[in-house]
Parts: C-alpha cells; structure tokens; sequence
C-alpha cells in the first residue's frame, strides 16, 4: 500500500470482527515497529503479547475503574458526561490480539540522546506503535490503544521486568466498523478533528 | 512510495546537501503529522519553524553546552567518549529547514485517555512526528531529531506559549549521505542495530 493510503485510512479502532490475526500479520508490524527511529538507537521497545483471558479479564476492570474515576472530573457537566459514557474505548477481552508496549528504561547506561530528558526513549516506543499500526492498517486490521490504565499495576502484573515502562494496551484486530472514514470521537460528536496543524515561524 | 519502503529507508540524518526543502514538500510533511493518532483527538503537536539565523545560532551554543555536560558521564571510558567526541549529532545551522516541535498541554481541559498518564500527549506528538518522517523520506528528504538541548531555556527562546512542552528540534533536508543504509550510529561503530524486537507471551 502507498504510504499515504496507510497513513490516511489509519484509524483508531475499538470495534473488531472476532476474525483471528494471522501470525504473519502480527510478525510483520512489529518488524516495522523495530524500524522506528530511536533515541541513541537504544531500541527501548518491549511487547508482550497478552493471550490469557484471566489476564484480560484483570486489564478490563483496572480499565473499568480508571474510567470510572476519570469520569468524576466531568461531573459538572452532564450533557458531557452522559455522551461520555456512551463512547466505547476499549475492547479489552473481544480484541483478538492484545499486545502490551513498554519502554525499557536504561538505569545507569549512556544512552546518547538523552541526557537532557530521558522521556526521549520513550517517545522512541511511539514512534515504533505509529510503524506498527501503519502496518496493521497496510494489511486490513488496525488497533485501539487504551491507555486509561493505571501504569504501575499494569507493570506488576505483566511480571516484566521493572525497568520496563508501560505506554498502553492496544487492542489488535480486523475492524469491524471505520467510522465513517473519520476519527470514532468525531462520528460521536465528542470532539472535532482541525482541517490544519499549527505552525508559527520565528 | 510503498509504505514498506519509506520505513526501511528512513534515516536519522545528520549530513545535508545545501538544496533548499520546497515548501510543498514540508506542507506534505506536516499534514501527514497531522493525520497521526492523538489521544481523545486532542491534537497536541504545534510546530515552529526556524528561519531566524540568530535563533539556529543560540540552539546550536546550547547544544553544544549540553553536549559538552553529557561527555563529562563518559570520562571514565576515555575510548568510548573519543569515539563520541568524533559523532556528528546536528545539522543545526546548516539544514535548510529547522522544525521545533512541542506538546500542548490542556490545563485543567478534559482529555479523554490521559486520565492516568498526561505523558500520553507527548507520545501522540512522537506519533506525528513518525508520520512526518516518513513523508520526507518518500520525497527523497530526511531529519534528524536533536534531543539533548536545555527543554526549559528552548521553551522560552521561542517564545512560545508556556503550556507547550518542546520535544526536540528537527534539522530537515536532502540527505548527503546514506550512511551505508544503515543507522549512522552503526555504521560510525557505536552501537548495533539488533535484530529482532523483544517479544514476550503472557
């Protein structure tokens, strides 16, 4: 696919089809997320495929109780609220693939880049998630990424190394809507994509 | 271009030709950052372009500064920080475009998905900028992303608004060098690309 169909057609999914993720498909994004640029090349990106439903299980109700707590802040504003609850932001236990990211964090090694803000590495692992999900997108399946989660608890339960970040859940399959060839939150009403970024000059 | 191909040829670019960068071709670029995925489609990437000689000038000192602090954690392997003394880690003042890119932070806005982990907007942003990336590298153009300046001093010698956090400073144009199609930190002998991503089952 041309870069810019993938680019273009990339969606940020939350509805799949129960169709399985062939193997290759999988094989082949995280290949092209290990082609992202990184900070110092330090390859910070980790995944850990999840395949265990008690484990998703466990991942949806932490997510159910961030979303719940997340949802107090909009309390004064009930027409808001009310639209909030509606949105569908995960598909925790239906997705057919699960894969955890992190980033490994270096300790006390150099790493070139990064002396004055040691988040680049992780800015290096989303570089590597956009690779991946514009190879999902190549291939017909796409990903949501949940990331209303509580981070440390999430660490802990994957048992991964400690050093090891977490940046998100995404949730991996073959979509079963696009939304209109638009971003779910805009068909929702939730908020607007702009036409432009902003760009100044100095 | 293949979206194969522009992720295998993008290349951390530290070496330019003078050729200017045609103004469709960096419009190309922003707008496909601007299709990048954004949690709760908050769009947090704002650009700046440098023009300003004086400006390139002053980020170049304070590279240079914070380049010269980071050599001091090298001073016990006096091999390893000859080898980095000899690394060309900017194009500062001589890439034809400079792109500062930043975060804008909501305030007390609700952003939906960065309940748990406001760092989500930064990583959207290093989403924007992949996608950014890439569309160069179809063009036949390149970046390189400079990371180790003072965030806080280049905040505010662009005068930006404050609630925008800087990522790094991207020196764009045609590169002058393949680096042997491989990552320059490679081919100049500091660091390896490995071969395949770390890949755990849960």
């Amino acid at each position: 696919m041309e870069l810019k169909d993938s680019v273009k057609l990339r969606r940020d999914t939350r509805h799949f089809l129960c169709e399985d993720v062939p193997e290759e498909v999988l094989t082949k994004a995280l290949d092209f997320a290990h082609m992202a640029p990184s900070v110092g090349l330090s390859e910070p990106w980790r995944f850990v495929v999840v395949e265990s439903p008690e484990l998703k299980l466990e991942i949806k109700k932490n997510f159910d109780q961030s979303r719940e707590e997340a949802e107090k802040s909009l309390s004064s504003d009930q027409e808001r609220l009310t639209l909030h609850k509606t949105l569908k932001l995960e598909a925790i236990e239906t997705a057919p693939v699960g894969l955890a990211v992190f980033s490994a964090q270096p300790g006390d090694e150099y790493i070139l880049g990064t002396s004055t803000k040691k988040e680049t590495l992780n800015w290096s692992v989303a570089c590597a998630i956009q690779n991946l999900w514009l190879s999902l997108t190549e291939d017909g399946y796409s990903l949501g990424w949940v990331s209303i989660i509580d981070y440390d608890w999430f660490q802990k339960l994957l048992d991964v190394p400690k050093e090891w970040l977490p940046l998100g859940y995404l949730c991996i399959g073959k979509p079963a809507d696009n939304y209109d060839s638009q971003p779910m939150l805009q068909q929702k009403g939730w908020k607007n994509k702009s036409e432009k970024p902003t760009v100044l000059r100095r």
